[in-house]
């Protein structure tokens, strides 16, 4: 099953994906037009992948790590499926970025990879934007570059784990108006999902909640304000987005949504 | 006035200092040692600073910053004043750091240095643990090296900003079984709480519950299961906790308090 978190008529739903509609949980059936997206879940603790595809690494001039290079990304990143992404006006480059988003089900601590899968709950698509301008030649990122608000579209859908049989079989895609800009599969990740459940449960307690970004392929290109990015993961959906100038997405949905990010 | 949180008779409460003993909403004084101390905040995003301090810098033989390096923690390193410290079986070092805590009271954005201290609510001290047997030649540390369970003791009090008029300027000190090992003052961060705050705040939203974690002076040094690690801070309190081995924290605390740390 999918499911979503939406806005309607001033309140948060959840809602289950049925017949091209959305159910909410008094039965009513609505239009995905009607309804605010919201990101599928809340996060915990947000951990994203640094250069965990070695055509991506390559792209950008570094060698594939031999560590998962993981860090974590703050609660005022994330916004839902439609939402508008701020593109600061001092900012020369700011890449896309699709990546398969895996959310963990129970608490996780020192787990095999073999039993890793028993752990999630669900998986997502996420837009994990760079602005590149700030990147560094160490290999992990600063918030300037990875922590800005709303820069990290997630959703629409978390598909349920027992839907997804072969999550490390998924093809990517990204479309920039339109145009096929990215594409990859899951299979080329350096650090699959259930290694980095062995990896970070090793050291410290996953909890339900936390949710992994577990990178991207080669292929992220510049945006400009207007462009309509989709990110498109097999049998996940499609994370579609709108790149707008910084000011008036701060006075929009900061009034309309107070909360909303958090 | 200073400011705890504290487990007591099954429940949470918001406890003030008042002549040496906590006072309850209810009214009822109880004595410190009848409660079990939270961390005096639930952190929404909490950062972290490497290297603001140019004799710790020099310490571990890095160049000091010429930006501020910052780096997000997890809600799973949080414990309370008097909390347990698990140390890992496989690390060798295992380094405390005294550190001033500055906990973001209104939403900012594009604030300036001169009005940063309205956007503070208050102070507290945290010992933000590294397990340096994990630390990198490049700066920003690993989730190894800064974000396990319980490896941040934060508290006891959250002091009002406006008992604190120079935050700038308070001497700190670490003991470890009663023997002063770190002697400091806050007089010496390379990027200063109002400068970080303008920093921040000029490419992401602060929120209140928000927390900065300013980084530590010259003197850490390794400490060993059984150790009592006390960090003052002039103005603030004295924040104490005893490292244990591993495998015992991860069985009682969590049995006792179910989500105390998230």
């Amino acid at each position: 099953m999918k499911w979503a978190r939406i806005a309607f008529e001033g309140k948060v739903h959840a809602a289950e994906a049925l017949n091209g509609k959305l159910k909410l949980a008094d039965g009513r059936l609505i239009d995905g037009e009607e309804a605010v997206w919201l990101p599928p879940i809340q996060p915990r603790t947000v951990f994203a992948l640094g250069l965990n595809y070695s055509d991506h690494a390559s792209e950008l001039s570094f060698q594939a790590p031999e560590e998962p290079l993981v860090f974590l990304k703050g609660p005022n990143t994330f916004i839902g499926h439609k939402g508008a992404v701020p593109r600061p006006h001092d900012v020369t480059y700011m890449h896309y970025e699709c990546e398969l988003a895996a959310v963990i089900g129970r608490q996780a601590r020192n787990i095999k990879k073999e039993e890793a899968s028993h752990y999630i709950q669900g998986y997502t698509i996420a837009n994990d934007y760079a602005f590149r301008d700030y990147l560094e030649n160490y290999y992990r990122p600063n918030l300037r570059v990875k922590n800005r608000d709303a820069s990290t579209p997630i959703g629409p859908w978390l598909v349920d784990a027992a839907d997804i049989p072969d999550p490390m079989n998924l093809q990517m895609k990204t479309y920039v108006n339109g145009k096929l800009t990215q594409e990859g599969s899951t299979k080329d990740m350096i650090f699959s999902i259930p290694y980095l459940i062995e990896y970070l449960s090793s050291f410290m307690t996953l909890n339900p909640g936390d949710v992994i970004l577990t990178g991207t392929p080669k292929g992220t290109v510049n945006t400009a304000v207007g462009d309509e990015v989709v990110c498109e993961i097999e049998g996940i959906g499609q994370l579609k987005n709108t790149i707008i100038a910084k000011e008036r997405k701060e006075n929009s949905n900061a009034a309309l949504y107070p909360g909303i990010h958090g």
